[in-house]
């Protein structure tokens, strides 16, 4: 509890249920007692998995964004199905965007993408121990599959080819376990850290 | 060009103008042929700033995040007023916030937040050679200023203390200038780069 900082709720309204998002506008008590109003995306959270493969190579993807109006390079990542775990949305989404499954799997630690205005959290899962199979994309989903060396990708996040976010805190997450700093805890699939 | 991936917009309509977020659903069509809806969040833009104390300290915010529930600890950012340079909106956001004034300021990269579903594109600069004077907090805004050294940002960003999609990616940077693997072009404010 922070009282000089937090925001209490005192009404909320869903604003927006479109075919993709779903807007709310609530009216929160601040801390000097006045009111205010916070519209937000309600979203069902997300995991972004970094997939190694043996020879120290990673996946990625390339995926037009509309909403910045050009194509990505992104690791494989996608939303929450409704009672899905975070280790099952990061390997059926592994396997349906890119076609690996992962013998081992770590998980590393949570992001929120847009804190003014979304709800948003992602997980972050490594992956390794890669074997191709068939990818299964969505209908309707347009992807390349890529692989690119550690420092390629350290060299993209610095000229600015990669400029997602999540992908972005994946890299500071990948840079300090290649250097050691930081450690993963590897399991097989079934038995790997969930977030708590 | 990438015709096998990009989406191109065939119809546009604004399905909410709230009080902060503006929403847009679009029909595109695909690759194949086939149209797709796609909606998401109008943003005009934001700055986050870097800032560093001569004693290599960093200067962040504690900020309660209504959306997520929780205080983040994030580095100072903004949103573009109109018409506002990058630059202007980090030297900005940098006093109102904070109440630092920086000498000499370091353009290093851009990142686009929430690709799913925003035009958000945040620019990072890199602040120096501060001096303290008397932050000028917008009303009804209510923040903590504190310092760290890079290394409790980074066992923070690890220990999930730091859990702020941009300020995860401004660590990144940090963590490469400060072990030069990336060279930061250092200006006084008005000679800075801005973004291209």
């Amino acid at each position: 509890m922070n009282p000089h900082l937090d925001e209490i709720a005192i009404d909320s309204q869903v604003v927006l249920k479109g075919s993709f998002l779903l807007v709310k506008r609530d009216t929160v008590r601040m801390p000097d007692g006045h009111s205010a109003t916070r519209e937000y995306v309600v979203h069902p959270g997300a995991v972004v998995v970094v997939p190694m493969l043996d020879d120290g190579r990673l996946v990625m993807e390339r995926q037009y964004r509309y909403p910045v109006e050009r194509v990505m390079t992104e690791y494989p990542a996608g939303k929450l199905d409704a009672g899905e775990s975070p280790l099952a949305c990061g390997q059926r989404e592994l396997l349906e965007e890119t076609g690996y499954t992962a013998r081992e799997w770590a998980y590393a630690g949570a992001m929120h993408l847009a804190v003014a205005y979304s709800t948003e959290i992602i997980h972050v899962y490594f992956a390794r121990g890669l074997t191709l199979g068939t990818r299964q994309l969505d209908h309707g989903e347009f992807l390349d599959v890529i692989t690119a060396t550690p420092d390629e990708v350290l060299a993209w996040c610095r000229d600015g080819t990669v400029t997602d976010a999540k992908s972005l805190t994946c890299t500071l997450w990948l840079q300090n376990v290649i250097s050691g700093a930081w450690s993963l805890d590897w399991q097989p699939g079934e038995q790997a850290a969930q977030p708590g």
